[in-house]
């Protein structure tokens, strides 16, 4: 049997590399892009569409799930995949994310050894997390790879906390480990929450112990939390030289990043698998991404656009660019017509797949230099 | 040159018909379905899934348009055909129902001989129409088809009033007429609007007139705001034998109508097209059209629908149907997530584009009777 991970290049002189993960429900060559499907749908697209865009894989909220429609309709139904009409490799988070930053009343948020007592954000009711808890919905939901619950600390925090956090989230790393052993007929696989916060010392060691342990993939938690960029890239800074160094590769999966500089930092750090929400959530505020944006994107919503007939993006070949201008889009907006968001997001997800596409074959090319100088030097 | 309107058969028990409209844009085979593009958009759809859908043409209003983003926007993008990205037939209202009904403020609705003086929904701007103007904004929106100003007289109403609207309503036809005469590089067909309310001697005097005028097309307005079923269905028994006996025959638009059975209902009596919001509102409120439905429709909001792995409708085979599950989509819309009006809306177009199918069928092959009773049996 194939393997889960193969690393198919190693880039010289970064640690950026090129690998492919095979799951029961198809491949995902990396470094990839892990477009977020939050309620079981990308917002406003068809899995037609994803397709089409040329997505490879995303990523589903556990949490979201657990609550509507429940992980027994989704069973029932034949699991995610059938669920949602969508035949290519899927994702599921654990819910620890969410638990802590979407759930009502945060002070009725209770974390103890066992897991998290929580609150719905939709009808209040309670609700108890616990590491076999989530993997037992995940497996339910029958997504081709899991995530391990984790604690993720807010930002910041002290020293003490993190480190509470994070030994809570090793012990849960454990119990997930155990719960993901018997599986069902379809192979999910299973990975480990790095986290450690702001601390060196601690996020070092939590690469350690979570990159010995027998999971499928390493996941980097705890970053995307509010922190300044720097602080991302310096936890990188910190773990990936020790998954960088294990002797049997597995992919890393950077939860919750990223902007296009941050995709750019972590790519050559050796990171695989990155979700965001960021090209889909900007893209129903009325943002296009374009290379020739400040940042990479133009606010269509401005007067500005009111009267240009120019393609929605620049040197873009996706449907929406070969058929609308920015005065259609900014018009869509301004009416707040469901056409806008769809526009918006397909052609955002497209450009985000095409720079995926830019980044491996740059690596394949060797020419990962050069790329990250053209678009680092477009800011 | 082909003529805009071609009578290709006519039923022998009934007064329905198969007719050709040719326009600059393509042609349209009737009876026709006219589906609602209100703000150049329906709702959710791109063009191609219009095309996909099988939709031969669709109504933009007028109003809307002319106060968002203004005629001379969409002029200077190429016209409506180019800032849609619909190459298809297209037709504009003529701003008269929706000054009406949609104008802030009903008091501040000023009628006179010259127009109408109302204020935007928008922003309280203060507006006027006259038919001159309504000519002169659709002539820059450039659809293929234009409907002459008329007053639409609320439901119920006196008798003076209704004469009093209608006398307003054929003075602005002759005026619209005059200014519809210069014509830019395309032609743009004009049809002219019966009025008369509910009051057979307006009726049949306004049709008279109408026809009598050298229209492309005729409008039957002033139904659909809120009569029983039996009054609109009444206006036609008015109308239609005056049209039906004029020897050039014209394309006859039921303006608002229908629902199932007012389809049936208008296309006996000889109506070739109808435009209706009803499949795209009702599907963005989860309302999804069956033949298997009470009154064609099944309510997908219910929580029978929660474990439902039928496909979204009965014996169609549309996208949503080969991909979705009734499931999926109570799921989508309790989530309130975007590609629920999306798929709802397609799958009610998709269904209505089929009876239509069905109806231009039955006519060729001389088995309307069959057809009419066997979908009216349903309900």
């Amino acid at each position: 049997m194939e393997k889960f991970f193969r690393l198919l290049k190693q880039d010289k002189r970064s640690k950026a590399r090129l690998g492919q993960i095979k799951t029961p429900h198809g491949k995902i060559f990396t470094p990839a892009f892990v477009p977020v499907g939050s309620q079981a749908t990308v917002k406003s697209l068809t899995p037609q569409d994803l397709k089409t865009i040329g997505s490879q894989v995303f990523f589903v909220n556990t949490y979201h799930l657990h609550l509507r429609p429940g992980e027994a309709v989704v069973e029932k139904l034949g699991g995610l995949h059938r669920f949602m009409g969508w035949s290519g490799p899927l994702m599921t988070d654990s819910g620890g994310f969410q638990v802590f930053s979407l759930a009502k009343k945060k002070d009725l948020v209770k974390v103890d050894y066992h897991g998290v007592h929580f609150t719905s954000h939709l009808d209040g009711s309670r609700h108890f997390f616990t590491p076999e808890r989530s993997i037992e919905i995940q497996k339910k939901l029958g997504a081709d790879m899991m995530v391990a619950f984790d604690e993720c600390a807010p930002y910041p925090t002290t020293f003490e906390y993190a480190r509470t956090a994070m030994e809570r989230t090793h012990r849960w790393a454990q119990v997930s480990l155990a719960a993901a052993k018997s599986q069902g007929p379809q192979k999910q696989f299973l990975f480990g929450v790095i986290q450690g916060s702001r601390f060196k010392k601690l996020r070092q060691q939590s690469a350690q112990l979570i990159s010995a342990l027998p999971f499928d993939g390493w996941a980097i938690g705890g970053v995307a939390v509010g922190e300044p960029k720097k602080d991302m890239v310096q936890a990188l800074d910190w773990v990936m030289p020790v998954l960088n160094k294990q002797k049997t590769q597995k992919p890393v999966h950077l939860l919750g990043v990223g902007e296009i500089d941050d995709i750019f930092a972590a790519a050559e750090r050796g990171v695989d698998l990155m979700d965001c929400v960021m090209p889909t959530r900007l893209g129903r505020m009325g943002w296009i991404l374009t290379p020739k944006g400040k940042d990479f994107k133009i606010d269509l919503n401005k007067n500005i656009f009111t009267e240009d007939s120019h393609p929605v993006g620049d040197d873009c070949q996706c449907e929406v660019c070969r058929s609308f201008t920015r005065a259609y889009l900014h018009h869509l907006f301004r009416a707040q017509e469901l056409l806008a968001y769809h526009l918006a997001t397909y052609h955002n997800l497209y450009f985000m797949e095409r720079l995926f596409d830019k980044i491996r074959m740059s690596l394949k090319k060797n020419e990962w230099d050069r790329l990250k100088k053209e678009w680092l030097s477009k800011q």
